[in-house]
């Protein structure tokens, strides 16, 4: 597991007091990036090799709101494998303190696509080493 | 069916040329508050009524990429009713045109609230005639 | 003088309750666009001519909050010509009715430049013409 | 001067590669806050003291452009003092090495209000000591 942590900005905070629900997938936008950065392929790197990946779904659960000044961490890991795509989970806590309130839970499915033509690939062993083994966080 | 045009700004386009994917909860935000209003039910009236709604899930499929200038209709529809929670199904599509390209499907979980304390509510009349009939959209 | 209708987003308004400042530079941003457009030269079209157009400067004045639901508009109108750069001005209406309260003043400098090599060129007629006669709005 | 690290997102560059305008308004807000922060007066104890600025002016010059991973810092200043206003300003660095390019220039104009009342207020030395001495950063 590798955990990500956010700045909440105040202009992402809604009338309501609470960070409004698109910004969660902002944050697991670049959880992601730095997730794949952990597991030593930067983006860049990725591209740079041919690879691109592709969001085709997400799901959020959204079970406490945050707030600005909250010092968020977005936990990641990958979840499950298939031959094109993968399957990232992220966790939104409270904080990063052990046992921190769970703030929203996220999946997202991607697919691995050629840099440039953006057609489907077999995930390569350099995004499957980097992704680690699967390991879901809910 | 209600069919809600959204504007896509430029800003809305990411490096890859296309809308972001965390901007579709915005398209999708405001495409509920159009479908209340529609249904007789200005999101204010709901709320001096006493009642507000809470997002607790989302869910997108991403089918194509929208750019800017793309005159995209976001199409709403409630699919589900619980004793609580109620479901909108929203259906992107490239333009208002009839049989026009599906570009993202979303799928949203809302429960019930008191407007001012934040507990779960059964769905009053109010809110349930504003909906209309299940009609899911996909 | 062209008049840009633009929907407040309801995840555009902070904690405060009002569109949040850096708003109104997309505001401004797209009304920027439609004044093209609204001049005869589509943004697409200036580019496929070989300019583009790049943002030096901005002011923004704030005279008063803009709140979600407010049908404001953007006035748009050319204020200053020089030989590579021009200015555009913008004020933000409450509504389209006459004499609707002023919310917002913006004026920003652009410069012409090539729209692959980005290097500065003198206004060409294409953009002086779709811009119309100066006339500053405050 | 107080160096302000500012994480920038990849929702935050434009189909053009370089981060959208409107996005160094909410930089400079949150360096604002953390100004603020550092010089003695959380934003929440301000409130609580019964104070609270409000915008009233921006400016922008816009040097070059900052891209996805650029470390970039905003420096931020008090810059003059008046009555009931005060002006910050703010540089964007491409890094927090010394002599980094500067990408971004900012100048804001905020007025002290009643925090509840939103009525001007002398600047108390509350908010006049968590400044410092009037430095211009250009």
């Amino acid at each position: 597991m590798f955990s990500f942590p956010v700045t909440v900005r105040y202009m992402e905070v809604d009338a309501q007091g609470v960070v409004f629900n698109g910004w969660y997938l902002t944050y697991f936008d670049e959880a992601m990036a730095g997730f794949f950065n952990h597991g030593g392929l930067p983006y860049q790197a990725m591209l740079d090799a041919g690879f691109d990946v592709q969001l085709v779904r997400s799901e959020i659960d959204y079970k406490a709101g945050v707030r600005w000044g909250d010092p968020i961490v977005v936990n990641v890991s990958a979840s499950r494998f298939g031959r094109t795509s993968f399957v990232l989970d992220f966790q939104v806590r409270r904080s990063a303190e052990p046992g921190a309130e769970v703030c929203t839970n996220g999946r997202t499915v991607y697919v691995v696509v050629h840099a440039k033509e953006h057609t489907k690939r077999e995930i390569p062993d350099l995004i499957r080493n980097a992704l680690g083994e699967p390991d879901p966080l809910f």
